[in-house]
C-alpha cells in the first residue's frame, strides 16, 4: 500500500516491473540469438553520453547501432545520425526512464545487424532508469567530474548495478574541486565490483581502454 | 490505463498527485500565515545547489532554513549545518522526488522561524520533481554550463514551471562548449516568462542579483 493515499500503488509497481522483466528477457534472448552486445548507458543530464557515443562510433571499428532516450526532441538522434550510424529516438514525454517494451519497439525499427554493438542511451536521470532491466548485457554509468565525488553515495542504486563507471570530463579536473580517489572510495563502498575508468570524451583520454573493455 | 500492463496506474498517479496537491495547499497556507518565503530548488545531480545555498545563507543577511532532499546520505544537511543554519534531511531511498507530505513532516522538525526564507533542495533530478507541488512560492531551476545548452528543450517540463533559471558555473565557460545565447533562446521557447541569470556559486558572479531577486 502507498503511504500517501492508501492505494495499491506498490503492488502495481511490482506488477509493472515484473512485466518489464519478462519483456527484458525476450530482448535478451533476441540479443544472444543475433550476437548483439547491448550496453545500457545511464547518467545525469549532460554528463557526456552522446559525445562519448559520437566518438566511439567513429573510432571503435565495428558495427554500432544506437537507441536514444530523451523526454523530448530528436536532437541526440540527429547527432548520432550525422556519424552515419543507424539510430532510433525514443521520446518519453513526462516519463523519466526507458522500459524494456520501449526498447523492443525501437528494435523493430532499428533492426541492428547481427554482430553489432548496440548502445541504449537512457534518459538523463541517475535514479529511475536503474529500476528497469532492458535486457542489456552490461550497464555503464557515466559520472562527470563537474558533478562531484559524492554522487555514488548519494545515488547508490544506479552505481550499485553498474558493470563499469566512466569518470568523464577529466580535462576539467584542473578547474573543479573533485578528488578522484575519494570518488573511487565512494564507488567501492556501494559497488566493489565495478571499475572506475577516467576518460575525456572530448579530449580522448583513455578511450582506448574503453574500446578494449567493449571488445 | 497503463500501456505496459493494463493496470489502473494512470488513475492512481492522478490520485497521488491530487492528494499531494491538497497537502501542498496546507503547506502553502502555513507559509503564508507565518510569512515564510519558500523556494523549491530543482536541478540535475551536481549542478551546485548545495554550494549555492551555503553561500546564500552566509551572505543574504536574513534568517534562512533548509530542507535537503537526497536518495541517501546526510552529506548535504551536514554541509548546511556547518553554516549554522537550521536544516532537516529527507532521504527518499528508491524515491526520485520530494512530495508535499514529506515536506510537511520535515517542517514539524524544522519549525522555520516566522519571516524566514525556506529553501527546499529537491532530489537531483530534472524530471520527476516537476510533477509535485510542495506548496512553495517559487520554483528555481539550476542549470550548470557543463550540462549543455540544449537542456531546456530536452527536459521542458521542469523548465516550463520555473520562475527563475540560474545558469551556474559560468566560471567554467572558457573550458566548455556552451553558448549562453543559445541556452537563453531554448529556455524562451519552453518558458518565455522565466529569466535566465548567469551565476557562479563558487566565484560569486552575479550573486547580488540572486539576493535581490530573493528579497
Amino acid at each position: 500500500m502507498c503511504g500517501t493515499c492508501g492505494c495499491h500503488v506498490i503492488k502495481i509497481e511490482q506488477k509493472i516491473l515484473a512485466i518489464n522483466d519478462e519483456t527484458a528477457d525476450i530482448n535478451r534472448t533476441h540479443f544472444v540469438d543475433n550476437d548483439i552486445l547491448t550496453i545500457n548507458l545511464m547518467s545525469s543530464p549532460g554528463s557526456g553520453k552522446t559525445t562519448l557515443l559520437e566518438r566511439t562510433i567513429r573510432e571503435i571499428g565495428r558495427p554500432v547501432a544506437v537507441v536514444e532516450g530523451d523526454q523530448e526532441t530528436p536532437l541526440d538522434a540527429e547527432r548520432i545520425r550525422r556519424t552515419g550510424c543507424p539510430v532510433v529516438q525514443i521520446n518519453t514525454g513526462a516519463g523519466c526512464h526507458l522500459e524494456a517494451g520501449m526498447l523492443a519497439g525501437a528494435l523493430d525499427d532499428l533492426k541492428p545487424a547481427p554482430g553489432s554493438l548496440l548502445f541504449v542511451e537512457n534518459v538523463g536521470n541517475l535514479i529511475c532508469p536503474s529500476l528497469f532491466d532492458l535486457g542489456e548485457k552490461y550497464r555503464v554509468v557515466i559520472l562527470s567530474v563537474t558533478e562531484g565525488a559524492d554522487k555514488p553515495l548519494k545515488y547508490p542504486h544506479v552505481f550499485a548495478i553498474a558493470d563499469l563507471v566512466l569518470l568523464n570530463k577529466v580535462d576539467l579536473l584542473p578547474y573543479v574541486d573533485f578528488d578522484p580517489l575519494e570518488c573511487r572510495r565512494h564507488l567501492a563502498a556501494v559497488n566493489p565490483r565495478a571499475d572506475l575508468l577516467p576518460i575525456s570524451a572530448t579530449r580522448g583520454d583513455n578511450l582506448a581502454d574503453w574500446y578494449d573493455w567493449l571488445n
